[in-house]
């Protein structure tokens, strides 16, 4: 398929977060950008006659009226961020500072970007693949420092590159397995089977690896999610409180982050830990009768982990019923003990402390410190398959396909099956690998890919 | 006074707004500028070799990990905003990516910049003066389209070359006076105190048409305040909700903006208009008891305009006595009475219908329209009188004391007073001139003009 490299059109869009600041950046890219631009840039050369990546300053005006003092930065395509000419507008952030340079542009006729739409073109001239796409994606909405790291490796083109890799192993068999074809009316096996039967399984074990991250993954980009549940009157919500008061702090507030009233979020060694109460949703959501409370089962399917909050003031195995009803119900997911109210604790005999079940109080602040770390320890362990892929769900699927075909040609390898049969699988299992970086493509998952991107990008 | 012009420490911090977005620029200001982000910037060529202006692509790497891909403007001293090197770092938005690249900057022993340090520094370093950097501050927060644009002018420079004029029409009268003085011993008037007289009166003019415009630009960076008040059952609120309901659209949520429940912001023509409904106020604020009505007096203190909401259905004169009251109590501020609740009268004799009574239904929506025009004729009456300078408090206060001192050597003037005398207070109004656009200064008055600026400006 042939990728359209010009695009007739000029957009724009504000690049930076919407609200009040000191800069905004309005960004300008297309045939016309420089062209546009000039038609309200006052300064000391027009920027026409600028070079490619300089940065001029001088005032907005529309219709005699100076709107701003702004500088802009011009680019000569194809050496700009979307291959395309680009100007990139940086004024004072006031709301009617950009809306009137906006408001301006659309009346020479620029078009108003959308969503993800500098860096489709960017995708669309070649200036990244398809995985580098999603990785700038990645890399504004990670919520933990490790997911942007990745992100960041990612867009430099390491899954691309393992990807390629992978591809050039299954481009060799294919290679052989069609030298065999060519001479098969004479019944000579060209492949070494041994060797390719390594080969494959090798290739296989790649890529359930990569799959493998792929919950990893997502824990790096949107959070590690905790579930407080207990019997009532065990100190949820005080326990809750507690764990979240002294770090109020460093909590910081992203948009797109689902939340609610009972869900908060706490930054432990730059992963975001979403923590959410149950408790309050008693009154009013949909719930399950599970062991005489009332929790909400859905928040518990799409945690990481359950913090049970047991009353230690009426014994340490109070929650075992409960905690018993949750390995049956949840056995995915790990769940750790949180011995509240401790400080009521008189005999220290039997009290047990481990990573999975850890002494505290509400009240004393004792042991929140051992909480946030029994966190911190699964986050680790959840993540610790990731290396430079943040492997997202389409990359996932196209991946396990891609496995299932090279599955499909390691099984015909043991039954004999002949080198016309296996090729087809390794065929598609390539093409599957130029549908993940974008080789080949479809406006559909075009669409997906950059609808999770904000406007500006 | 002196004007230090040289910071020894490097200062950073994030210039566009917190938040997900697609860019972010992160600003780096100082002697070692340069310096610091090279430590850090991969790209083709090092940044201290850059030239002035010019942007380069590159990669931000601490300890052998990629950050992000990036983009660094490179502006030599002085040619820059502050006036000092300058680099701008523009990454992807992402929170972790900022995090990371200032955390990077301030280990390289940068430090995290105070609110409207940059401009600050702009300041000391004379690349504006104090009412411009004030206009900065303005055009960032302002609130209407127009008190944007006056913003602008009063950067470009407006205001400036205002009391410059001013400022030479008294240099000149102590010119004069002082060639008096001189020759005082001899007795003998040299100025011509007619025109003396003329020239003091003129400065006095101006001096008063421009402290007169202060509401008009509060008005404008701030918007325009309209508190519903009306007997119970009036409709308030379904008048209130009508009224913002098919502006919600276009409502802009602006951070910084004092709003609670009961308060929203439409956009009229580009103005904000600041909706108080009052009715809620009943149960939770503290109160006066006016004509049997519970409302808060300090809410309408506070507004530009109050809107009376009368229930039509029974009788139009049914709140005459409230309307009577509050021009009592405030007879500084505009009243409209809508009347509501028009779908249920029958009856269409005596139905009053100008610009301060309109007829109106929240159900139906008729006169709604009528309403935001009264609101926006009142806004454009209100800031009518400014035009190319945002007086803020400070600069208002300044001007009425020079105003006080020109008056002052007016009186004088007629009482025949000496020409030492009448300079003392020319010389005083000259001072405080200076003390507007910051030719003079304390720390303590930079302090409160920096103190509105926000974080990387």
């Amino acid at each position: 398929m042939s990728l359209p490299n010009l695009h007739t059109d000029t957009i724009c869009a504000l690049a930076t977060p919407p609200g009040v600041g000191g800069l905004a950046v309005i960004r300008v890219s297309g045939p016309r950008a420089i062209e546009f631009c000039d038609q309200y840039f006052v300064g000391k050369t027009s920027l026409s006659e600028a070079e490619t990546h300089t940065i001029h300053y001088g005032w907005w005006v529309v219709e005699e009226s100076r709107v701003d003092a702004i500088t802009a930065t011009v680019f000569h395509s194809p050496h700009s961020y979307t291959g395309e000419h680009v100007v990139e507008i940086g004024c004072h952030g006031g709301v009617f500072v950009v809306e009137q340079i906006i408001g301006s542009l659309l009346r020479a006729h620029a078009r108003l970007a959308d969503p993800g739409e500098f860096t489709r073109r960017a995708f669309m001239n070649r200036k990244l693949d398809l995985t580098q796409a999603e990785a700038v994606a990645d890399l504004i909405h990670s919520q933990s420092r490790v997911g942007s790291q990745i992100a960041a490796r990612q867009l430099a083109g390491g899954f691309t590159r393992r990807l390629a890799a992978l591809r050039q192993q299954l481009l060799d068999v294919i290679g052989l397995l069609e030298l065999e074809l060519d001479f098969s009316d004479e019944d000579v096996e060209f492949v070494n089977r041994s060797a390719f039967r390594d080969s494959i399984a090798q290739i296989l074990r790649e890529i359930e690896a990569t799959t493998a991250s792929a919950h990893g993954a997502e824990v790096l980009r949107s959070g590690f999610h905790v579930a407080v549940v207990g019997y009532p009157n065990a100190g949820k919500s005080s326990l809750f409180n507690a764990l979240l008061q002294r770090n109020r702090a460093i909590v910081s507030d992203i948009p797109g982050t689902t939340r609610d009233y009972l869900s908060e979020t706490l930054f432990i060694e730059g992963y975001a830990v979403h923590v959410s109460d149950t408790a309050g949703l008693r009154e009013t959501s949909d719930q399950i009768e599970l062991q005489g409370i009332n929790i909400t089962s859905s928040l518990i399917e799409q945690s990481d982990l359950v913090l049970v909050v047991n009353d230690a003031s009426s014994g340490f195995t109070n929650s075992d019923p409960l905690v018993a009803d949750l390995r049956v119900r949840f056995p995915e997911i790990e769940i750790v003990v949180a011995q509240n109210k401790i400080d009521l604790v008189t005999s220290e005999t039997d009290s047990p402390q481990s990573l999975d079940s850890i002494r505290c109080s509400a009240i004393t602040e004792t042991g929140l410190q051992h909480i946030r770390e029994a966190f911190f320890d699964r986050v680790r362990k959840s993540t610790s398959s990731v290396s430079d892929v943040l492997l997202n769900s389409r990359q996932m699927q196209l991946l396990k396909l891609a496995g299932n075909d090279v599955r499909s040609c390691q099984i015909g390898l043991e039954q004999g099956l002949s080198a016309d049969f296996l090729a087809v699988d390794i065929r598609s299992a390539i093409r599957l690998f130029g549908d993940i970086t974008g080789d080949s493509w479809n406006p559909d998952v075009l669409d997906s890919v950059f609808s999770r991107f904000c406007i500006g990008k």
